[in-house]
Formats: structure tokens, C-alpha cells, sequence
């Protein structure tokens, strides 16, 4: 990892492919988007579906809503607070929520089950990624403290 | 937990006591805002200072920028694959940047140390809440599958 190209913030920067990996590999992210003046990011349960981010939700759901904002952001991330390292993949991108038929058919097979299914979770949501960004931690080479 | 009051989506209701210890009590969070007709979102360490959240960051960085967005929005959560639970504290709220010296004399004498410290993050970051507001995932209560 040490070969890896560093950010103006003395962040390494995750090639494309490993982004992906990481997306595939992670099942939380958040999706985050402006609604009504406020903020709004909560965490889904995702999958990868080519490099499009899928997620189900409920009808009517403020995730459902992400798909009438003009851009969102999708993130996820891991650390390890012992060893105080951490790296973080973001998406921008447009949301959109699935209606094709052929589309949700094979979406339905995917393995991806909603975590919280106390409530009916039917709706499909496509993350269209405009721009994959990937970070990592990286220590001081030296002075280790 | 099974006593927890339950939301529109099925999800159980924290207490907001409970939101600020699981705020405090984990250490990295994402905070979201919108900038430049984009949706930021990066992962922070940060700490509680009384009930508002504090955390490093460097001059001039997308962060900084994040005092001059009206608003932003702050998660922490966490999570288990393998059982499918998780939970997620979201704040709601204005971020500024300290610069009153007492205050951050203060800060600089919490134990908080940026994780990156490849790159010097001398300016502290504070999010004033509006609202906080915390969920956990709640298993439908008889056929688990």
C-alpha cells in the first residue's frame, strides 16, 4: 500500500478497482442528499449490481425520496480505532429508484435482503455513480508516538 | 430493547440519551453537507464536548468548508453482517468552526488526536445539533428465516 499515490490532505487515494472491491465487499454504506433545506444521510444495506449501487426500501420512504434529489452521496467505509486506521470510499452520483420490469425481476434474485424487514421494503434504488473516490489513513512514516 | 417505541418504517426508536452515549462511545462518524451543487460525505474521528461534537481537521480542507453550509448532517452507527442487526444516531445541525481561544484551549487539551496525521489538522470543527435522532434495526418478531 505504501505505493500508492497521496492526497494534498496526506490521504492515499484507493485506485478505481479497489473502490469497487470495496463497495462490493462492504454490505453498510450511507446514502446522503439534500431534502427540505436539511441534510439527510442514513445507512442501507447494498449490494453491487455491475458498478451501480442497488438497495431496497420501503414505499413512500425518505430513501425514496433521495430518487427526486438531483445528486446524492454514498459512502462506506471501515476502521480500526486499536490501530487508529481507517480508509472510506465515496460515490457521487444520481439516484434513481428501478421501474423496469426486466430490471427488478433480476434484481429480486439478487441475494440482497433488507436488514429491517419488520416493515415491507419492495422498492428498488440504483445509485448511478458520476465519480468514485477512495481514501485511506496513511501514518506518519515516522515519529511513530 | 424490546420496549423501545417503533417508527413508520418498523425500525425501533433510541432514546436520546442512548443517541448521545453511542455518539460518544464510537469514535469515527461521516458528516454530510451540500457544497458547490454536490453532496459531501467523509468519515471523521470525532469527540463529544458536552452535547456537541468536536473534531480536527486541516486548514482549508472540503471540512472547513462544511462551517460555511448552513447545514449539515452527522451519523455514526454500527453493524453485524452476520446477525443482520444495526443501529444509527443521525444529528442534524450547523457546523463552525472554533476559534474563540479559550475554547480551543480547551479542545487542544482533549484527548482527540486526528488519526491522519500525515498532514497537520490544526482547526477544530464543531457541529451544534438540532436534532438528533437514532434507530435500531428490529427483527420481525416470529418467522425468522
Amino acid at each position: 500500500m505504501s505505493s500508492l499515490p497521496v492526497d494534498h490532505a496526506g490521504l492515499a487515494v484507493l485506485p478505481f478497482d479497489e473502490c469497487i472491491r470495496l463497495i462490493g465487499a462492504t454490505p453498510v454504506g450511507r446514502v446522503a442528499f439534500a431534502m427540505a433545506g436539511e441534510i439527510e444521510i442514513m445507512p442501507v444495506n447494498h449490494t453491487l449490481d455491475a458498478t451501480t449501487i442497488v438497495f431496497r426500501t420501503a414505499t413512500g420512504s425518505k430513501l425514496t425520496a433521495a430518487t427526486q434529489a438531483s445528486v446524492v452521496a454514498f459512502e462506506v467505509d471501515g476502521w480500526d480505532a486499536v490501530i487508529e486506521d481507517g480508509w472510506s470510499v465515496v460515490v457521487h452520483g444520481r439516484a434513481e429508484q428501478v421501474t423496469d420490469s426486466d430490471q427488478l425481476r433480476r434484481l429480486d434474485a439478487l441475494s440482497l435482503r433488507p436488514w429491517a424487514d419488520a416493515a415491507e421494503r419492495p422498492q428498488w434504488v440504483r445509485i448511478l455513480p458520476d465519480a468514485v473516490t477512495g481514501r485511506r489513513v496513511r501514518k506518519r512514516a515516522s515519529g511513530r508516538r
